[in-house]
């Protein structure tokens, strides 16, 4: 079930200005980066980033909260320090004020020393299509292969979450600016970009408390996992966007041992949620 | 992707008491509890129990890993004081040495002053049948009206993890006694029985960093989800034991918005965890 917002908090937020599920201008996002990005590709967009549009920061736990194995990517691109790893211990802490997630990712990983040091990183969620990918990537290590090169996968260079996506906290967009690459790719569900917010748990368990401060969902998602209710045609004020296709992106949930489970059918049970309707906006 | 255990503890573990789903004899658990509980029922077993089987406490991030939605049990039945609750924020954090789990219960949570006062609870993992109850569980309070009772969910009086399932850590029986119930009943996958680890992050996130000192899986749960290589008619040494059914007790996960993904098909990536064979035992 869904945490209760603390209230103490609430005052100081207000909605992450990504909040735009329903704004029917698809390009919105898109004019945004031109200008701030100043990408020297000749693209409007840089690299792989037209495949994802940003996402309301609160609402990442609708992406983590099923329990998806991810792909974690550190390191910064612009001195080839990025690598990616595979992750299942993942949760969600705290929906916003700010948004919290925990991962536990340890001193056997290589992308432990990158958070280590660049305090950073960013949480991919793959689609079920690209699982076999996502395996491979976390049996090898980065010590010893570009994972990147090696089971192409694209690094798409950081947007500035604080301009597009929301701060959220009040602090400024130098100090929010994330250099971990997004996870580039049809079969990329969604990318989260993350900041170290407390290492008090590191030295003991590994575990990293992280605060959300951007998020990219892929243009092609359905987050009506096909049970929308859209008119056939109408398709104008959707996710996505436009004139996309829509596709329900699985998630892969791994089972511990090597063994994933994909999702199935949907159980809609938002009319029994009489106590957390304000999750369901 | 699994976390690698730490050689440093390897040592002082050893494998726990309750390894035994290669054990012939399906009689092996329970014959423990005759002597060791002495239940004043009349019955082998205490109320509710006879619908587990103890489970090893290094496996359960195969129970937990995937992200299902949990009840949490907190309390004594002895003095009434034991609650139920729905959480869908919780993670591994640690595969042994010892088993960590980590879970956000909050002050708002009535299981949480449970929780402070008694340092234990116990995590169930619910098959998809019971998907209704379990919302609406999450949807009420128990300061209003006693979960159990209105939602027909019977609690099991708090066998002894220590005797039957390991303690693993080298600590005595006495130390390790819980007394938080299991919730009961045939659509219960799971029972995972844990001690309050670590407080440092609950004044700050409601984070909880939970010791695993105990786990029971349901009698009938097919862990081989219906792709096991076993022989027709060969069930003696299969989870669940001698004559049972099978069941693929499929879980759930929270899409955050009272919307839920029930668990589909299974791809099998076990040939490609190279790195991590020590998982798949």
């Amino acid at each position: 079930m869904p945490r209760k917002r603390d209230p103490k908090n609430e005052g100081g937020i207000g909605l992450p200005l990504n909040e735009s599920e329903s704004d029917p201008d698809p390009d919105r996002a898109p004019k945004k980066f031109k200008s701030a990005l100043g990408s020297g590709s000749g693209d409007d967009l840089p690299s792989g980033l037209d495949q994802f549009r940003p996402y309301p920061i609160h609402k990442v736990n609708r992406l983590l909260e099923p329990g998806p194995v991810l792909l974690v990517a550190t390191g910064s691109l612009a001195n080839k320090t990025h690598n990616i790893m595979t992750m299942g211990f993942h949760m969600m802490i705290q929906h916003e004020g700010p948004t919290l997630v925990g991962a536990c990712i340890g001193p056997w990983d290589k992308s432990y020393d990158n958070l280590k040091k660049t305090g950073e990183c960013v949480l991919a969620v793959p689609a079920v299509e690209m699982l076999e990918k996502v395996v491979d990537i976390g049996n090898c290590s980065g010590e010893d292969v570009d994972k990147w090169e090696t089971f192409g996968i694209s690094p798409v260079p950081a947007p500035d979450p604080a301009l597009d996506s929301g701060s959220g906290d009040g602090k400024g967009a130098q100090e929010e600016r994330a250099q971990a690459p997004l996870v580039g790719g049809e079969g990329v569900i969604a990318n989260i970009q993350c900041t170290v917010q407390d290492q008090a748990l590191v030295a003991r368990y590994n575990l990293w408390v992280l605060r959300v401060i951007g998020a990219w969902i892929n243009k092609d998602m359905d987050l009506e996992y096909g049970q929308g209710n859209q008119m056939p045609g109408d398709d104008s004020d959707s996710v996505g966007g436009g004139k996309l296709r829509k596709r329900e992106m699985k998630m892969a949930h791994h089972r511990g041992d090597g063994r994933f489970v994909v999702d199935g059918k949907e159980v809609d049970m938002r009319d029994r949620m009489v106590k957390w309707k304000e999750f369901q906006d």
